[in-house]
C-alpha cells in the first residue's frame, strides 16, 4: 500500500484519495500539516507543500496534479473504460484545465482563504500565522465561491461530465474542492440544481465514502454534509 | 504556425516559447495584457490567465503545464534524444516538481511581486491594480530570491542539468523564471558559480534567442542581460 501525506480539508489532497479511491487501491494516510514545517517532511518535499505521495521505493512524488499524471501513466493507461484521462491530446488538456481550475484558482480565489480563517489558524501557533479569523478575506472569498459555483452549473448543465462525456480527473478535481467547501457549509446548493445534481452523483461514488465520514478537530461539517440527499 | 498569447515578462510564456523553440517550432506571439480582461481573450480561457495556446484546429490549451504535456503527447514523444521529458514516470515526476517548483513557487515567492512591481503597474490604470511599487512587497521578495537561487545552485551543482542527465522541462522553466529576474537585474550571478554555469549554458541555445531581444516598454534590461558571457 502506497502512503499519502495529506491533510482532510486540503482540496488537493481530496483529489489525490479520490484519484486512487476510483482505482480501487486503498492508500495510507499521514496527516501533516505543513505550516509546521516538519524537517523530515521537508526532506521529501522541500517545498514543504502537501500532497506528496511515497510511491514504490519510496519515491516521493510531490504534488496533486504530478500524482495525477503518474497515477495514469502506472495504472489509469490499463484501466480502459475506467481511466480518468482522455486518450485524445486535445480532451486530455481540458481535463489538465479544469484540475488546475479547480486546485489552482478556486484555491487561490476561494477554498484556500475560508479553510484557513475558519478551520487552521484557531490550530496554529502565531508564529505560524495562527490568529483570529480575518473577516474581510472571510468575506472576499465568500463574494469570489458564487462564480465557482456558477462555472459549476454551466459546465454540469451543458456537459454529461465536467470535462465530456466520461468521468474524469476533472470531475474529481471540482469534488475536492466543492466538498471542502461543503463541510465548511459554504455552498448554497439550491441555487446551483446542475451542480447539485453532478454532485449528488459523485458523492454517492464508492470513492467518495473516505470523505464523508473525514472530521477535523474542533469543526464539524454542516448537517448535510454525509448525506447523500441533501 | 501555431498561436501563443503570452507576455515577455510572465515566466510561463517564456517556458512554453523556449519548449516550442527546443523543437525548432516558431510560435506567432500575440501580447496579452492579461489584467486588463479583454473579453475576447475570456472567451478562450475564461480564468483570463496566459500563456494560452491556439493549437491545431484553434483549440485553445490553457496554461503552461497544459502547453507542456500537450506539446509532449503531439511533438516531443517522437524527438528520441531531443525529447524534453524522460520516459521513466518517477523521473517524470522529478521533471514536473520542478516545473512546478519554477513556475508556481518561485512565481508565488518572488517573480510575480518583482514584475508587477517593477514593470507592470506603471502601465496598469488603477482600476486594474496600478499605482506606485510597493516598497515592503519588493523587499520580501527580494530576500525570498536568495533560496531560489541557492536551491538552483545546489541542483546545478549535484546534477548534469536540473532535475537529471539530459536537458528537461525542468531546465527551459527554470530559465523562464530566472531569464525574467535577470532582465530586471535581480540575480547576484557571482554568489552562486554553479547555477551561473548552469544559466550560461541554457543562454547560449538557440532556443534562448529570441527571449534575449525581448524588451519591454519603460523598463530596459540590466546590460548583461543578452550577452553570453556576464
Amino acid at each position: 500500500m502506497l502512503t499519502l501525506f495529506h491533510h482532510p480539508l486540503y482540496a488537493s489532497c481530496r483529489f489525490v484519495r479520490l484519484s486512487f479511491g476510483e482505482y480501487g487501491e486503498e492508500l495510507a494516510l499521514i496527516e501533516e500539516r505543513p505550516w509546521a514545517r516538519r524537517q523530515e517532511f521537508l526532506s521529501l518535499n522541500p517545498a514543504g507543500t502537501i500532497p506528496v505521495l511515497l510511491a514504490e521505493g519510496d519515491h516521493p512524488i510531490v504534488g496533486a496534479t504530478v500524482i495525477a499524471e503518474y497515477l495514469d501513466e502506472t495504472r489509469g493507461a490499463l484501466k480502459r473504460e475506467k481511466r480518468l484521462m482522455a486518450e485524445d491530446s486535445v480532451q486530455r488538456a481540458e481535463i489538465r484545465r479544469l484540475v488546475d481550475w479547480y486546485l489552482t484558482k478556486t484555491e487561490a480565489d476561494v477554498t484556500r482563504h475560508l479553510v484557513r480563517e475558519r478551520a487552521l489558524k484557531p490550530h496554529m501557533s502565531s508564529a505560524e500565522g495562527g490568529g483570529s479569523p480575518d473577516s474581510a478575506t472571510i468575506r472576499a472569498a465568500r463574494a469570489n465561491v458564487r462564480q465557482h459555483l456558477k462555472y459549476t452549473n454551466w459546465l454540469a448543465g451543458t456537459r454529461d461530465w465536467l470535462a465530456g462525456k466520461k468521468l474524469s480527473y476533472a470531475d474529481l478535481a471540482a469534488a475536492g474542492a466543492l466538498s471542502v467547501l461543503d463541510y465548511l457549509g459554504e455552498v448554497e446548493w439550491r441555487d446551483y440544481p446542475a451542480a447539485r445534481d453532478w454532485y449528488s452523483r459523485m458523492k454517492s461514488r464508492p470513492s467518495f465514502r473516505s470523505l464523508l465520514t473525514d472530521r477535523v478537530r474542533g469543526l464539524s461539517p454542516v448537517s448535510h454534509y454525509a448525506d447523500l440527499d441533501f
